[in-house]
């Protein structure tokens, strides 16, 4: 499990964009993953990383959960991605990310193999 | 408690859009009622719904939920909607849903009564 | 912890801006708020803030969140909020918002401290 802030990333996609004013989606492309918004503190990882396995624990039996039993192990990322969302859509005025203060986004991984990929995408004018 | 696939659904909306870059917005016009992305595989919805409803019991009395002292039932499936999300938007990309492996658009019902309804609203050009 | 209904201040947006076709999003621009969709309905509003806190329990010491380290101690208003949602997007029609029945936007405070905003963004023609 882990949290990367792909603020700049997605940033740099609307500033490439040309769009001033719009919205902009970023999701995850994969079902056991999350984009959300919070804020970037170290403690509060922590306590997200806890707290969600306190609400969907990683058991890779097939006895707690039946998706398990498909030969997958990883259950609980798709409850752990439930809670954290799977997409943002943010505003752009001016040509920047309408941000409140502290908002970051961040890509949640809760299934850690694979590459993995965001989608951006701008719409407006 | 039930899991419905739209997928297709919505791919007809959005090929009858004509629509080649957007996003659609797909959301369930209930509020007892969800629009989430996950995988279709059986043993993984049967897994949401006993975990669903190990967070947000179902239970009629109105000793547990207070909105239930109204004549209604369905208290929890408030409680689950949230869980699981009103609506999802999706990118538009050449035409089609721009989709990652595995996506899949679910209209998930918490209270099974009465016909229900999802809204797909396409913008782009 | 409080819900407003931000329902006509979202109608009023919608309506100076003059779009007939398009979505709007509406966000809290704070992290520990959320933006929802729900039932206009009191005793929902009470068995929300109950279920929240059971699922997120307030408590300001360091021992259960490392967050709160920082000197904050409102590290469960951040999961609070994970669990209603950032933010809704709404569809335009006909130049009003896209309702089901019963579907009214809210304003959702968790740590009910300093003046708030909510950002509302229309796009659409």
């Amino acid at each position: 499990m882990g949290f990367v802030n792909i603020t700049p990333e997605v940033e740099l996609v609307v500033s490439e964009s040309a769009v001033r004013e719009g919205l902009v989606l970023v999701n995850a492309m994969h079902i056991t993953a999350s984009v959300f918004i919070n804020d970037d503190e170290p403690g509060l990882h922590r306590d997200y990383k806890r707290w969600l396995e306190q609400l969907a624990p990683f058991d890779a039996s097939p006895d707690r959960y039946q998706h398990n039993r498909t030969g997958e192990d990883n259950a609980d990322a798709h409850m752990k991605r439930q809670i954290m969302g799977r997409e943002v859509v943010v505003a752009i005025t001016a040509g920047k990310l309408d941000f409140g203060p502290w908002e970051q986004i961040f890509y949640g991984e809760f299934d850690g193999k694979r590459a993995k990929r965001v989608l951006v995408k701008v719409i407006g004018e």
